[in-house]
């Protein structure tokens, strides 16, 4: 007998919206999107996707789990690096399509595939067209891990 | 004659994440998603989507641009409810799928349809399976501006 679903479904967008059911609104390929913070400092860490299962599995252990769409897979994040991202806090946004989740990252501290601690490492020259070359600046260079250390690549 | 597109496109991954050529990645609908988060203590405020165009503009201008998804059409945010967003800085991630932008929201500052100043106005219950109910714990219940006031609705 198949697991009944863990999540309800939004009896309407403004259900969806004003209330206090987790109803969280998966797309098409079954993946909300998560945000992820640091705690100390507040940058944004990196974007990923969560399916009902990491999302449940995120909820109950308090260890952020995604989904990983290029190797479709579930994915405990760090279970290779070690860097094993503690979840302080979950939100939801409106329409219950996206969650932001605020980490402690375990080990290295780096939570980029690059050794790095963000992925968002490199800043974008504003003003003007886009520039065709040196559009963006390393705003943090040096990662934390070298990635070979981590990955085995 | 068409125009010519404004980004570069990467000649692999390893030059998209370690280059400093702007070469954004983007999806089927050709979309990137965009994480905005407030210059002013950090929170996360939104996830949207930007198109070419949206990205092209919103770095041209200083003023987020997005794609809106439901209504199949640019859109300047702000152009109604007057809360437009002025971006401070733009981060790309690794394999350039996803900008952050960080930005100071005028008029009421809410980026939220609800009135709110971010869409994560509720947080999710951590520990234990989700819950069936009352999952979710409102942390900015009162919208900054009423949305009818905001849209006549």
């Amino acid at each position: 007998m198949a697991e009944a679903p863990p999540f309800a479904t939004a009896a309407s967008k403004a259900a969806a919206e004003a209330g206090t059911v987790l109803a969280p609104r998966f797309d098409a390929d079954g993946l909300v999107t998560a945000v992820v913070t640091a705690v100390e400092g507040g940058d944004v860490l990196m974007v990923a996707h969560m399916n009902a299962e990491a999302l449940r599995l995120t909820i109950e252990t308090g260890i952020a789990h995604y989904w990983s769409r290029s190797r479709g897979m579930l994915w405990r994040k760090g279970d290779t690096s070690g860097s094993l991202q503690h979840v302080a806090e979950m939100r939801v946004d409106c329409d219950q399509d996206a969650v932001w989740i605020k980490v402690r990252v375990d080990g290295s501290g780096a939570s980029c595939h690059t050794g790095r601690r963000t992925c968002f490492y490199r800043a974008v020259a504003l003003g003007g067209a886009p520039a065709a070359e040196a559009a963006l600046t390393f705003v943090e260079a040096e990662p934390l891990v070298d990635p070979e250390t981590l990955y085995g690549r």
